[in-house]
């Protein structure tokens, strides 16, 4: 077969597109996410962005770089994204690559988009197990794919 | 449509692997900018790296690991690189899975590839807020791309 | 030449597949490799994860939130891999998208992923400059790739 896989017609490719634009989308999120606690909380990483700072006046002490646990946790589940889901990228393109059966693959990139989004969430309340739970779903899911595309090869 | 997107003969897809290959090389010029000013301010990450320390002497007190603002300023620059050009990758591939008009897809490429690469030089001299409008643009050209592209499907 | 290059029939393709899967295997397995010294050291990155402090007791005095240095050793080698890794699956499928010649490009992919393989192994052990060369083979063979990609558009 050299007729490409690559194609929104492709019903599994088609999938691919729309639950990765939808997980990149929520991944570019954290950036926000981390600007805003840095706003309020006057926590800079720069010296030049005490710019920003909201909190800075005579009577105010702090540093305005000094580190915040708020911004901390954004940055820490922002890393987490950037470990799993751009693996994922990859994983699924491969995985798509032996043409698989369109039911089976785009459940596991739904699986997978729910489990991230559902990730960041209890990450940002601070909730654990479930925090450890959405990882090893995530982590299962691109497991499988990564099985499946070895095993066609 | 089920001819493939992906050939370097097809004008968006060409204007992609080379924007996109300079836009990388940029990315990983970023380890060596973090390892040379290391060297220079004997700052480094692992107590084996203290075999480069060149500021070790009897007299200097100095730990050889105690971190550099320098250093941690690339650093940063290196992980927003992360954050941003990893996504972009993804997100022009799919754009691309759409079939875009050619013009408009590499003026997203070549406004993406500036923006970053000026990102790059106002963090290192630390400047505000062209730093946070470089990131903008950046953001705004994915944003445009993943728009366009979950338009399409 | 309108047939994609990215069929599992092409063999440079299929060489990307298998070893670009086995790369990002280990790259994924660098979480579990964090979270297990982290429990071994009571070393945890947020409040919550303090349930799972196995050396929390009534004469323990220690945080449980403490950095342990064995995890932080982890946590470059696993960010390193992010720098390089991730480029390096851009990177080789923009050179894949130019035809190469099959056991030109399959040697590209077997000499990064020995290279990353043995860049952990020795990263965890703390030898030098045995990571400063394994580091510097990936990077070669990215750069090679990215060349060759760029002189043929």
């Amino acid at each position: 077969m050299s007729d490409s896989m690559f194609t929104k017609e492709n019903e599994a490719f088609a999938g691919f597109l729309f639950y990765g634009s939808l997980l990149l989308l929520k991944v570019i999120m954290m950036s926000p996410m981390t600007s805003l606690p840095r706003i309020w909380t006057s926590s800079m990483a720069t010296k030049e962005d005490k710019i920003f700072c909201i909190l800075k006046s005579p009577k105010n002490k702090r540093s305005c770089t000094e580190p915040n646990e708020a911004v901390e946790r954004v940055r820490r589940a922002h890393r987490n994204d950037m470990e799993n889901c751009f693996v994922y990228v990859f994983v699924a393109l491969a995985y798509l690559a032996t043409n698989p059966d369109p039911i089976t693959a785009v459940l596991h990139f739904k699986i997978f988009f729910y489990a991230r989004l559902l990730h960041t969430v209890v990450y940002l309340i601070g909730l654990q197990p479930a925090r450890g739970v959405c990882w090893m779903v995530g982590m299962g899911a691109t497991i499988s794919m990564l099985y499946r595309t070895l095993s066609a090869l």
